[in-house]
């Protein structure tokens, strides 16, 4: 089988260097960094920390270059989402393709160019250390399930799922995705934009009893966004926040959106809060504390300008 | 007449000098520079920009040796009132104290160390620019009423807006200042802390619809507090929103807040939005978005230690 990772940053190295050890899988991997491309190629794709690693991945920065995949691994950031699943749609015109991304949304945006699609959620994070060198911080799994309005099959999920799962990072088919899907972007949208606004460590963010309520606040509304689905949450997001809340866990630890204040970057806020109270407005679900932090966070990147 | 301004900061500065050019008002100012104090008690006070003025004012750090004043006008920030009328209250027991600070909340402060208390609001505005000198930025107008639970007579507060306005500084002796002083103070809670959270300027905070929403939601729950007490304001403070809004008006103002938070002080969101929110717990009034902000702010304020 052949596999391409959209979007080989630090979470599409992680999928893309395991995948890369496999005999029986061929790995590519699109970015946009030339730089990282032409490490990985010369050299594989390393993994340090969490894992020693090092995976064979034909890397390119030339969409036209894939040849057609099997599945496809969308890891981008994801406001990249749209400008790279059009980029490289023609390898994936007889494949399926997951997105293992922050936030909601992503999936309903890669099915305008793709015809089947498989909803993903995943734990594992990273950071990029050098040009084709990725620190692998945090292990974890990673859940894909058919996208319901454009499923891939899930004879299609099971052996991406179980490619993933011999490569070392565990992967679970399962026939709704949504319930991990869900948890886990009410756990980001209720953590890491407070961490950018207040400049505190994830740890700090959820061991203060104020943020707390705050951020219990954000996690009700996105329950009640998802209850609206149909969806009934695999297990409460604020069981996420209490472990991140204990000392030893999270204290140090700035959080993605964090860190992109602090760059000077565009966050994915419109994929997480933004998300979650687009898909409130749509239920007829009031989000106003999920829509006061989306506007709070746009405010901020726009004081860059 | 004797009148001590205690805390000759930017704003206490603007009202020592100006009285400091009358014939028959001796000015002390106390306050805790040194630097300052010894340039105004050597050069006198001077004022720059909206208005040129040089005041004979007697300044000291040590409270002890404050005269017996006929008034008092505390200009301290917010979180400093407390220590600083416990300092200097010796000098008003047979004098009148007014609040023209910020915020809500500081007169019952000052009613624990003093008889008669004047409740107090004013937007002219400045900065210190060097040891004994102020930057006027923005001329405005200030108004003084008796403090309602341990008030002093009417006319002492009439005498001393007389004082003041001849001095230069139009002030207005009403029998209710409460209604001048909750329109400023849902003003500023409804604008300062999102410049401080999103490092927006004034004028681009009031311009943005997305923030005008939230700016408007914290007005709302501030006129809701406001009229639990039976207030009626006296202008609505969308006005004061839709005048800063103006491209000329204060595109590139930094609100004070902002100041601080650029600055890492101590901010005054305690008697702003957490002061909106305490009268609104007292109340019944529930204020969620004033909560909101009071712990954005406070876990920024945090963030720094």
């Amino acid at each position: 089988m052949r596999i391409c990772v959209v979007g080989c940053g630090a979470v599409g190295s992680l999928f893309a260097a395991n995948l890369g050890t496999l005999d029986d899988v061929e790995v590519w991997a699109y970015d946009v960094s030339q730089l990282h491309v032409d490490a990985i190629n010369a050299h594989g794709l390393r993994l340090v920390g969490a894992g020693e690693v090092v995976g064979r991945v034909r890397a390119t920065t030339v969409a036209g270059e894939l040849p057609p995949c099997t599945f496809g691994i969308v890891a981008t950031k994801a406001m990249h989402t749209e400008a790279a699943i059009a980029a490289t749609a023609h390898a994936f015109r007889d494949g399926a393709v997951a997105s293992v991304q922050n936030g909601v949304g992503n999936e309903e945006v890669i099915a305008r160019h793709v015809p089947r699609v498989i909803r993903g959620t995943t734990f594992p994070a990273g950071r990029i250390l050098e040009p084709g060198v990725v620190q692998w911080d945090v292990r974890g799994d990673t859940t894909l399930g058919p996208f319901e309005p454009q499923p891939a099959s899930m004879d299609e999920v099971e052996r991406l799922a179980a490619a993933c799962t011999r490569a070392g990072m565990p992967t679970h088919a399962v026939p709704d995705a949504r319930p991990a899907q869900w948890r886990k972007v009410i756990f980001n949208a209720a953590t890491n934009p407070i961490g950018a606004l207040t400049g505190l460590t994830h740890g700090r963010v959820c061991e203060r009893p104020d943020l707390r309520a705050l951020v219990s606040a954000l996690v009700d509304e996105g329950k009640a966004v998802a209850a609206a689905q149909g969806i009934e949450l695999d297990a409460d997001p604020e069981e996420l926040i209490d472990h991140a809340a204990r000392p030893d866990v999270a204290y140090d630890h700035k959080a993605s959106m964090l860190q992109d204040v602090e760059a000077r970057r565009a966050t994915e806020i419109d994929f997480l809060n933004g998300g979650i109270a687009r898909f409130g407005r749509e239920l007829g679900v009031p989000t106003p504390m999920h829509d006061t932090v989306t506007r709070l966070v746009k405010a901020l990147e726009d004081s860059w300008r």
